[in-house]
């Protein structure tokens, strides 16, 4: 059974586990619950095609920080987001990854799919400088950022763009930014899942379908996404399993196709949410740099 | 019974209309449908407080001019769409109205929310031209422009902010753009409705409830909007209905104050829709100027 | 003789000094130099009309903090700035100066001319928060923040747009902010000037010659400006007072009235100094809070 | 000797007689002035490497079109800009070329820098959509566009993006817009060059030296920019040779390194030329598009 309302594979696995009233673990995966500098982090793991078959993702890791306070402005609750989602990051990125290629993907224009270029406008930029001022930069490791647009305003792939700067780039492993689509509420825009499956962009908001991954890219791809939009079809479902009635499929196709349901304050959930990811993705880069010292670099 | 759900006076009166399978008139409400440059027009009169409460509007006039077409770029779509809508501003646009100050309402970093500044960025300015260049634009008639922001970005009501530049600038009428809600998915980001009520602002996707209407500003304001968001619960409980079961209140109004439900391609239809309102407002206002002369102004 | 090169009165009165070769004081103007931070500030006093004349600026209190460093990305050098901003801020503000409104003036679309858009959105935004959620912000002061536009976009003067929503706000103080000229290089984007006179906005780029001051608004007005742009006869002059010649002025008039210079990299000076001046406007009005907490607030 | 202050080759030639006051032809160099559209048209030609050292240019052919009246509004100016542009550009552009990559060079936070990302905002985009919609789009040429940003931002330089998107595409040819500098200000924002040897991004505002031309690229590079500075040693060069001094070029070389001289109504020229040139290259693509259809497709 693929679930494609949900780019979650925790969400994934316990929609699942609930529909099928399931005590016992699926087969092909594994998971486990924890927390990290107090958010409660899930890590799924799909161990082999019959996993990948039950959660309708490929095999792979998927870790799951869910980042509820931030929106509250809980005390300290950025730097311990970012925190959080660095030691995560760092997880899942491969050995000896010096060189990184980040890429922002998704349409600046419309907010819920705009995550990927807000982080990107917080990453410490720094393969050209590492060369350069090799006294200031040189123990960095060397980290470039592209937004490569969407296919309605390029004409290309976000997939081809990739694969072209790496062919120019060289990068040892590439991390790639963007929304997501969730199944529950609450965790919308409060959640960050990271990956090292690659994604197929557009999931969330868009329509591409070209995945960017190890097998497309030939180097590892780490994905992080932020669920920023839930699937109408969702809502109606929930609202119809309460009620006992059946819902037409096709009905409910029409309205996913075209409508994009997200939060009201979506434009302060985007900006929040670039800026931990760009953060703990400069964290995870660099050893040792502090908050400080990134907000005088970026601002 | 008062329909929070559509802000168009025309889909009030269409949906109560429905549900009393009523076919005649309702009492305080007048009526008429016909078409414009090909598109059709419906002209809704609330004419006193028994069709004020009917239809949960103020009395006055509405007229909704439904812009089929322009998102399937029909040939000469633009220029009849702006032609159709200038013709319903003047109609309602005061007698004797010289000098015009225009309001584009709205948070501009939420897309659907960002109709406003679209409409004013095309809104050929000219005030300040009047005076110091006579020899070119002594025959225009002065026409000033201000984005006046959100709440949550300026700590003031547009309201405040409207009524404040209205003593600076002593116009002879307002005219305000802002963000709609609709009841139905087919007229989103196609229908534009001009009423000499006045808004409340924020109906459609913020949450400010300080109205801009003659009696609060102390002139006439004609008010333009266009709905690019719909009401989640509307969808649902057209489910609901279609299916023959009770949905409790109260969880859809928890939906509803959350959530946004607006089209995938909502950037396009913002662009598209705020050049038509800006290009109509400086058709209204400036007596035979072609779409070419604005391109030349405003590029 | 009046000096219409430099917004900056330190400077206006350095530029006398030295080509008076004078070292005694100049009539009606006091002077002192000091350092807060580790950063240099002057602060002129013009005591009377004849130090007005003497300057060309108006009776008041000029207080020149030249942030040397913030560009190098000395250690601490942001946290510093912001406090020493701050203190000199603080020392210029009027005594029970509770409301306050924060205009920032200028052209966002010309980069050297954001300085005032960017500092804005770096504004804890107070006033509609302190009756709403009194448990949280109760305590805080009631800070409101408006972009105002240019003449060109908006057809209303800037000074007519403020005196608008003063009337609507009521206000105890406003602080306006905008790019100034410098006659001095090393001081374009490193130099903040903190004055109580108010200030003729587009000075640095624009060329709006309506004052915002005391006098005009009816209540104190606190111009906080960063040098942006030099004047390019200026330069020329420099050049031509090494060589000995004279230059004709009219020609030097023609290229200052049409050409804008500014430093090469200047979007990184207008992102620097805007969070700068903002975070300082924020650390003065709400006592005791941190760079965290405004990160936080602001994200 | 090599002219570093204008990227226009029909200055460099025109300095160059004026400076040697020769009536006589440059070797290695044709020059023929006409008239397209009203608009004033020069083709330069570099025909040998001894004329490639005489304008400090590479060989191959140079257009300048001088758009005088574009900011007058004069009427039509737009229509018969766009015209003229076409015309030129369509008789550099190589033979069968069929699928093109535009890409808008610059730094679109840096007003005199964003002519790429003003131009590529006005592309019509095809690529995608003449296999996916053959029924509309199957007769129109493949279009796709890309904005590289700049090395600050990406860590990578435009020129190995753009070689990254090249074998992902596989154009036929590449469009490069971007920002020159010229040494006579009555062309700023007024002018286009037209060449077929592509370009060393960053002459005008920025500092990147990686050229983007045929033999790095591999396929044919038109490059097409707009001066949108000039150099301030160039002015101040000028009024030093009015006087019969001397200027120490190192002063002028920092000068120039650092600071940025453009107009001061730089938005607005952006604005216009950048919709000028993405309309021309669509014209030059799209047999028989009208600008009525470019608005539609596009807005």
């Amino acid at each position: 059974m693929k679930n494609t309302r949900t780019d979650l594979a925790s969400e994934a696995r316990e929609v699942l586990q609930e529909s099928t009233e399931s005590t016992t673990e699926l087969c092909g995966v594994s998971a486990e619950d924890s927390e990290t500098e107090g958010f409660r982090v899930s890590r799924v793991r799909i161990l082999d095609e019959e996993g990948a078959k039950t959660l309708g993702k490929p095999v792979g890791s998927y870790t799951t920080v869910e980042l509820q306070g931030i929106s509250r402005r809980d005390v300290d609750a950025f730097p311990r987001a970012i925190r959080a989602v660095t030691k995560e990051l760092k997880a899942l990125l491969p050995e000896n990854c010096d060189c990184v290629l980040v890429a922002g993907l998704g349409n600046r224009r419309i907010t819920p799919d705009a995550i990927g270029s807000s982080a990107i406008s917080h990453i410490m930029v720094t393969r050209h400088l590492v060369d350069t001022l090799p006294e200031v930069f040189g123990k960095m490791r060397p980290v470039s950022a592209v937004a490569p647009g969407v296919l309605g305003m390029t004409g290309v792939e976000s997939s081809e763009i990739i694969k072209g700067v790496i062919k120019s780039v060289s990068p040892d492993c590439i991390i790639v930014i963007d929304a997501l689509a969730s199944m529950r509420l609450e965790r919308l825009c409060k959640t960050v899942q990271i990956t090292d499956t690659g994604i197929i962009p557009g999931s969330g908001v868009g329509n591409s379908r070209s995945a960017i991954n190890k097998k497309t890219m030939g180097i590892p791809v780490i994905a992080m996404g932020v669920p920023t939009v839930v699937n109408i079809a969702t809502i109606i479902e929930g609202f119809a399993e309460n009620s006992g009635i059946e819902i037409p499929k096709s009905a409910l196709n029409d309205y996913s196709e075209r409508l994009l349901v997200t939060p009201k304050d979506i434009d302060v959930h985007i900006a929040d949410m670039g800026r931990i990811l760009g953060y703990a993705i400069n964290c995870a880069m660099h050893e040792g740099i502090t908050i400080e010292e990134m907000d005088e670099f970026l601002s």
